[in-house]
């Protein structure tokens, strides 16, 4: 069992709190049972250092099975040591250090079957929004979440929360300037949709068939001119009450679930 | 300018931190421009005190000209008594004393227009998914918002807050107990959906024409058993990809703005 709180490993583990270092090495953490579960289950190859406190194995005995059945190795440590290593305040006694995929956009967009869902995420400054909205592409059946460079850092502690698990569960790439992803959207006949309450065009009227991407902004819920000039439509989602407008994952919901009813009825 | 950390006023201003305060006094906290600025413009006659620091008051002139305009005498304090009276680390200078509506369900449930669409919460917890689901239901266009007495005290500087001044659009119904509930839509012909993850109706299967009412439970998106019985359908969200669930908001935005679709097809 590891116990010393002055090692290096919990120095390493603790460094990856930082933008910098998570950028360096590659590195990142999912904390608490549910993420840890999801990168188990759904990308073991890239689980590179599993920590538990001995009640946390008694608890999540499936966890740690699955880890055994992928070849993991598991590290016990005291309570005292996984607190070091850990940045939110209720880890539940288990994390993980994982390594990102490092998808490219060319590499993602190649790999996209037929007529997929795209959420392009640009200018997002809230953990908690930027997973919230990771979590509903999930949910939705979306095919591919792209992050621009202009946005939070997806890896960072309160994202990877915040998605509950779905960062684990969907191609991801990041760090993209908006403009190439724009372009690159376009070039694999991906029709861009800014999601912005100043759009022309209310979700419902709104045309989603076929390969098609929403582009989300800024928490305050708008996306920069010259982003919306890019797109090839921009839509709103209609306020019908007096309420000013939605809040982003609200909105990204909506978009995102709109197309995902839009390609079950192109099935039918 | 009142600059006494000590007074009487101070006192009983930050007391309404404490629900038993508010529920004995009736009244609340607006804090911040935008609930403050909805109070003023949507319940004048609610707004018992106002309270702005200098700086505020030249920022915010239309709020102290909509408060004029009302009849509402704005006090000027000082920045320490505004943040000594505040409950959220930003208050921005800014901060009113509000009057609940205290409006009843048979006053609430009498005074709505043909087919209605109802928000009834119950068991919810956190305030920020109260508060946010109070907002969806603002955008959506419903006519009523009901609060059971078994969830978080809707009063609570966290859920107004969140409800980014909804809470001062919609008529608003708290501590009733959710059988009564149930049993009193039931009796003026309202259809009680249940929105659960375990319903057997799929969101885009559910008929959502004419009076009806999603009744949203805990945050682990779940109702007890009881009252999934006692409502007319229950109704799930599907998820389509490997995320486990939707939270709270995203699936009562979904739900509420599934009815006000249907109401616009309605009226087409």
């Amino acid at each position: 069992m590891l116990t010393n709180l002055r090692s290096d490993r919990v120095r390493s583990v603790r460094a990856l709190s930082r933008r910098s270092v998570r950028s360096r090495t590659g590195l990142f953490l999912a904390e608490g049972p549910q993420a840890v579960r999801e990168a188990v289950a759904h990308r073991p190859g890239h689980v590179r250092e599993l920590y538990l406190t001995g009640p946390a194995a008694q608890r999540h005995t499936a966890i740690v099975e699955g880890a055994a059945a992928a070849g993991l190795h598991v590290h016990q440590v005291s309570p005292d040591v996984l607190a070091a290593m850990a940045q939110t305040q209720t880890p539940q006694g288990i994390l993980a250090v994982c390594s990102r995929a490092g998808l490219t956009l060319e590499d993602a967009l190649g790999a996209l079957a037929p007529d997929p869902i795209v959420c392009v995420l640009t200018h997002v400054r809230d953990p908690g929004n930027a997973g919230t909205v990771i979590r509903a592409a999930d949910a939705a059946g979306a095919d591919l979440v792209v992050v621009s460079d202009a946005s939070v850092d997806v890896y960072a502690p309160k994202v990877v929360r915040a998605s509950a698990g779905s960062i684990f569960h969907l191609p991801l790439v990041v760090g993209v300037p908006v403009g190439r992803i724009l372009a690159s959207l376009a070039a694999r006949g991906v029709r861009r949709l800014a999601a912005d309450g100043s759009g022309p065009t209310p979700l419902p009227d709104a045309d989603l068939r076929g390969a098609h991407a929403w582009v989300m902004g800024n928490e305050a819920w708008g996306l920069p001119e010259q982003i919306r000039a890019q797109c090839d439509d921009v839509v709103r989602v209609p306020i019908h009450g007096l309420a000013e407008s939605l809040n982003l994952a609200m909105a990204a919901t909506l978009c995102l679930y709109a197309s995902a009813e839009a390609r079950r009825l192109g099935r039918r």
